[in-house]
């Protein structure tokens, strides 16, 4: 962690917060991570072993012009911030997936990676009584 | 790796595979790759750390009773059996995005995990004379 963004609604903390705490059309900032060279590289021997991922001097020759991380890498880590700033510590239970997931530009080594999450809607039900599913 | 699924009718090896050879319609499987405790736990602790992907003994209270996988580390390990079986070795330039992407069953320590990768579509055009976009 290098640096600190937190713009949030959210009215207790997040060892308190439930599903009600979610409220529909509320924006949430939180951040940063840098993302470094040596962690890039070992995130894609493991599991995007592509030049342009794992090799900083042959990534040069590549459209890419360096090395640049894993689209999967900079999910996990949007991951970590969630988990970290967003998501209940007390109630979530897990997601069903995702809608849609574009990496829009290139994450390179010592870029910093930030989130904003806007809870698109709520709806109760699931499995207990005061349980529920945000989408956002 | 502890099984061998190869179920492919690419006609080249994946050294010398490029775009002309990604056939609209075409299906793949490869696989496996074992899923280890160890491993679900060392994921998440960087990326997803959340008390049913990192603790053993705390995740049987859970919704789930035991420990699994994060999503983010099934996702990645997909993407690791593209690179060694699908994707092309000499012509791959990276992807945009995904378009949905689903947990539909949550992965134990223990378990193989594989593909299926159909080619929905293909579309010419991009950085060079000879490049494209495959769909799947």
């Amino acid at each position: 962690m290098t640096n600190t963004i937190h713009k949030t609604t959210f009215s207790v903390p997040i060892e308190k917060r439930y599903f009600e705490d979610y409220i529909a059309g509320s924006v949430h900032e939180f951040g940063c991570i840098m993302i470094k060279e040596d962690e890039i590289i070992a995130f894609a021997d493991r599991f995007d072993p592509q030049v342009f991922h794992t090799n900083p001097d042959a990534a040069k020759d590549t459209v890419y012009g360096g090395l640049i991380a894993s689209g999967w890498h900079t999910a996990a880590l949007m991951m970590r911030l969630c988990v970290d700033h967003y998501l209940s510590h007390v109630a979530s239970l897990g997601s069903p997936g995702v809608e849609e997931l574009r990496w829009l530009k290139p994450v390179c080594p010592g870029d910093e990676i930030s989130i904003r999450v806007t809870v698109l809607a709520t709806k109760p039900g699931g499995s207990g009584p005061c349980s529920g599913r945000t989408r956002c």
